[in-house]
């Protein structure tokens, strides 16, 4: 049930391929091997009244949050967290040859005893890949 | 306090009737007598771009998060969640029938030290009930 | 790398000027001494779809959640709040004299062994106010 939520300011959408962010990420997450391909969601939420650092028109930020379910180790997390960090930093390398951008990756654990999921594209999949 | 925040990919708009949502679950949410009522705040955040599984473009997703003040037991909040995610599936049971829908329900915990708040509707409800 | 996170119902756009918000509480967040200018990331994040409480037409809601880098004691932290808590009453206070409000600001800390980042806008400002 991995998750990866993208908040971002508005101006972002003109300066890189939200989408295709959105799907490197996804690959880089089930390359990991650590995410089941069926459950993960990859999205961005996109904030248009922003104030950041010193207020310059050109700066921008992409702060992902991945929330995760529990069991892991605490390498196995790093590992992926590292890679879709460094994933993250090779699409936005244009931006991050300027001084306007700030990229942060955080990976929060859900609570099991406080975690619910119903999930009807694992069957699916399995369903497909077994035609 | 509580807060319930539900991400959830922009064709979900389409597909399910997202305002009845946020009152279904804020109904249940009362109900469960846990949450008071004058502090129920529900929403919605629609995400634009996603990368959801296999692509498939029916592919949706809806993300409960809710944030709820500190102090109830384990108890309490298993079945308050339990209640507040079979309410949400009863509501995406069309979706539910596909292999195309993902729902999920995590509950955090506010650490009671590092939390504030001001609400005035409190007061409102409770002149207007005594009126 | 301070992230604060506005959620909001729609409705507040019309109620109270928002990128003046983000841009006292991104004044207030330096002024506490606490956060990195150079690393300030305050937005809002709207919502169009809701159910706050009794459903009044008026009323509304502004969430506030700031996530930040571990290491501060909780003197610290609970000072840094009670600056910011206090800033967005004044920023609020014509809506908070009224039954339709709800303000609350709840503070999450990174966990360092999860957490990456990768900034340009420090070394921007230093060396401009090196300049």
């Amino acid at each position: 049930m991995p998750h990866l939520t993208i908040e971002h300011s508005a101006n972002l959408a003109d300066k890189s391929d939200l989408d295709a962010l959105c799907k490197r990420l996804r690959d880089v997450m089930l390359e990991t091997g650590v995410f089941p391909y069926g459950g993960i969601r990859v999205r961005c939420v996109s904030c248009a009244h922003v104030a950041i650092a010193d207020d310059h028109p050109d700066n921008a930020f992409a702060a992902l949050l991945i929330r995760m379910g529990a069991g892991r180790s605490d390498d196995t997390k790093h590992e992926a967290g590292a890679a879709i960090m460094a994933a993250a930093e090779a699409h936005f390398a244009p931006l991050l040859a300027d001084g306007y951008f700030m990229l942060s990756l955080d990976i929060v654990e859900n609570n099991p005893a406080l975690s619910w999921k119903t999930n009807t594209v694992h069957a699916r999949l399995k369903q497909e890949s077994a035609a």
